[in-house]
């Protein structure tokens, strides 16, 4: 089983490679050979994490060039994981890499393997970003994409090729639509939805955070952990089971900002809570109301999908996997 | 008021240039010129259909090609209608045929307008084909769209590409997902959908017309006329009144097969019914299983636009517009 990852150095992307290398298998096949991409070459995934006799190859592509998805796709990867993307606050700034990437890159990829004539199984990593306000009180799978971003819209673009594609015969394609992923590692930064990791993180590793918002707003949100076993479940998964609608939204945990700093203050204490600020800001409040917030995942409950288990769980999970078990 | 017309030489497009003549204004204000294009260079409208001081120009492009989509929104046209596809079932079997125009033709205008940096009103002519079994009883505009063909792919896509180009100021856009269109003139084709059109203007043109499916088939219809109506009222409407969800599904009228011939006898009498043989088909029973038949338009009422009054309208419209007021 030869496994391409497009998109393996960010968050999720490096998640994913390590518990696949953790697993050795994956669609009830031992993985062979890996391929890991991203703009930028990755790292090597460290030779403890998978079997000496594995071909892990690294590369650079930039999936918005033809000729470079091409290259990737002659081997034919067995298993391709597409999760490179420009993220959403970089695609609302620069329209034209946005669609570059998000758009034209799905669309490269379905072409390329469509080219080579093989019908792999790409497991495509898709958002909630595909849903604008106003909402139902719990948006289902029936309810349309309606996105309120060139991120979004890009992502629901790709996910209608990714079914054409797979209803013509060229693809076994599955899209997952992933909550909000927290705990983003790293430093604070502007994206809109940042301050959702940064009111976790920063108190964690013992700094200040702000919180833009107020205590009740409530969003969708899965751990990095959490999104990648998602993508993996997907890859496992009989898309026979799916019938034609193939994207699926996963089902998260509905909290609170408020719950999350309870939750914050049940693991980690009191005076780690203390270190955030409250200072509203209207427009991040007038981007956050347009976001969905409350899911019914019922059909991917059925399908085998399963939220983290709490927000304690994923902030749990943050200080096991990024701080070696100690807080900052 | 400058209007340029995609797709001026199809059944909708020629009822639309001729309304328009008709009307001389649009959107309130005159129009002063006035370009109908098709990728074969269409027929200037009858010199007697419009005022002589319009400058009515003809030309001929292939709106997959971006440069000749630039040279005519070079002219900076007020008001486009864009009409342009590949049709269904051509779309379905010429993959790339499809996609070039239907999606890569969208996307080429709307870029095209983005770079001569204004804003002109859109109105593009989308289908009920963006939407897929299984339904609800009746489809309103918050159903998703997960279309099982091509073409609703293509239409589907271009609506949210429409809609972020909007959102972003890039157009001022507007998606009229139009009905099955009936009665098509011309000769009986080989579309799945081709016999709803058939089984009228076969008996009224004095033929004999083949039935492939069952008298209880129920679909959604409105006349070539009612449609470009739709675009027109489209092009009248402040899209303020839309917010961000800028596709409407039209007001069609409801009918069964049974229906539409009890129309076709009331109309043209009992000995044009007999003319219709039935020879159950099931690949397109099957096909026609999958299309979505009732629907909730009352979003698109709200809006102004009206279905036409009957299946009797329908059919005296055709006698009228297309057999000069007399049965063939």
């Amino acid at each position: 089983m030869h496994v391409l990852i497009l998109g393996a150095a960010g968050m999720v992307g490096r998640k994913l490679v390590d518990q696949l290398c953790e697993a050795g298998s994956v669609a009830g096949r031992e993985i062979t050979a890996m391929t890991v991409v991203d703009v930028i070459e990755p790292e090597s995934p460290a030779a403890d994490k998978h079997a000496v006799n594995w071909a892990v190859s690294t590369a650079a592509a930039d999936i918005s060039v033809r000729s470079e998805v091409d290259a990737l796709i002659a081997h034919k990867p067995d298993i391709i994981f597409n999760l490179a993307a420009i993220v959403s606050g970089e695609a609302e700034t620069d329209f034209d890499k946005g669609y570059a990437v998000n758009l034209n890159g799905s669309h490269n990829l379905f072409e390329a393997i469509r080219q080579q004539n093989y019908r792999p199984k790409v497991v495509f990593t898709s958002s909630i970003a595909v849903f604008g306000a106003p909402f139902p009180d719990a948006i289902d799978d029936e309810f349309l994409s309606a996105p309120l971003t060139s991120y979004g819209v890009q992502k629901a673009c790709s996910e209608l090729l990714l079914m054409d594609y797979s209803r013509k015969g060229f693809i076994d394609g599955i899209a997952i639509r992933l909550p909000t992923v927290v705990i983003r590692p790293g430093k604070p930064n502007k994206a809109a939805s940042g301050f959702f990791s940064n009111i976790l993180r920063e108190p964690l590793n013992g700094q200040e955070a702000v919180l833009p918002v107020s205590l009740d707003v409530r969003h969708w949100m899965a751990s990095p952990k959490r999104s990648a076993g998602f993508l993996i479940h997907a890859a496992n998964l009989d898309t026979n089971r799916l019938g034609a609608r193939r994207a699926l939204s996963m089902p998260g945990i509905p909290v609170t900002v408020g719950e999350m700093i309870e939750a914050l203050e049940r693991v980690a204490g009191p005076e780690r809570a203390a270190l955030i600020r409250h200072e509203p800001d209207e427009t991040i409040t007038r981007i956050v109301d347009g976001w969905p917030r409350n899911f019914n995942t019922s059909r991917a409950l059925e399908l085998g999908f399963t939220a983290d288990n709490s927000m304690d769980e994923i902030i749990r999970i943050y200080i096991e996997e990024e701080l070696g078990g100690q807080l900052g």
